[in-house]
């Protein structure tokens, strides 16, 4: 795997676009029977630097993370802010966004890496960028800056 | 968890409807520089008892699965026979559609707390069961009947 693009098997975040982050939220917890994760708005400070499509934005989001076993989970509903994820939902409806890999320390080098092998870039902040694999796999990519 | 209905938070199957599974495949086999996996006509000799949306299928649909260092991606390629896998295309276009939790010996049985729950039966084989669980959680969730 360290010869790889990615460099890594390990889906670390499974994401789903929602119309109601609160609902998916309490749901999901019920099923799990867990305490209901911190609903955060992201870079409601506007810190992150974001770029989507070329073009800088705020891509403020409404996240919530749960824990499970092997993976992450997270719901993300989209403000009104121009992004991926509201880019999605106005196309396709709820439904998964993303699954993640770690590249720490390598995120923008992977990512121009995965330009070359026909996925182009869609979006970054600062420690995510999002690649188009979309035609060929059914799904984005994302790339994490984080351990 | 081993007093909720689902038992575990263990996600074994992340599962991608795609309009060809041989490109899916082999791109995703070059990505990460392994051999292709086969890729399977499910139920082409129709021993499995499927059922959609209330009604008798064959359900044929062809598979390739990655054994990832956490969990299992597939990619699934709808035939014209009925099914949720080829609403799902139609409707929403490729996608993730859902992701799997493993119920040995309680496949069934959970599939019934999950309707009571507010996630209704869509389809099942004898050892699969789908769950309409998208108007909460914005994907489908799978039950298999595998240890």
């Amino acid at each position: 795997m360290a010869n790889t693009i990615l460099g890594t098997t390990l889906i670390c975040q499974v994401a789903i676009v929602v119309r109601d982050v609160e609902k998916a939220t309490r749901r999901f917890a019920e099923l799990l029977k867990v305490p209901e994760p911190t609903i955060i708005m992201a870079n409601d400070d506007g810190s992150d630097t974001v770029t989507y499509r070329g073009e800088s934005t705020q891509g403020r989001v409404r996240l919530s993370f749960f824990n499970l076993e092997n993976t992450v989970l997270e719901f993300i509903e989209p403000t009104e802010d121009p992004s991926t994820w509201k880019e999605f939902l106005e196309t396709n409806g709820p439904g998964v966004h993303h699954i993640a890999f770690k590249a720490k320390d390598r995120m923008m080098e992977t990512a121009a890496k995965l330009e070359e092998f026909g996925f182009p870039l869609i979006q970054n902040g600062d420690k995510y960028a999002y690649v188009d694999s979309v035609d060929d796999l059914g799904v984005i990519i994302e790339l994490l800056d984080i351990d």
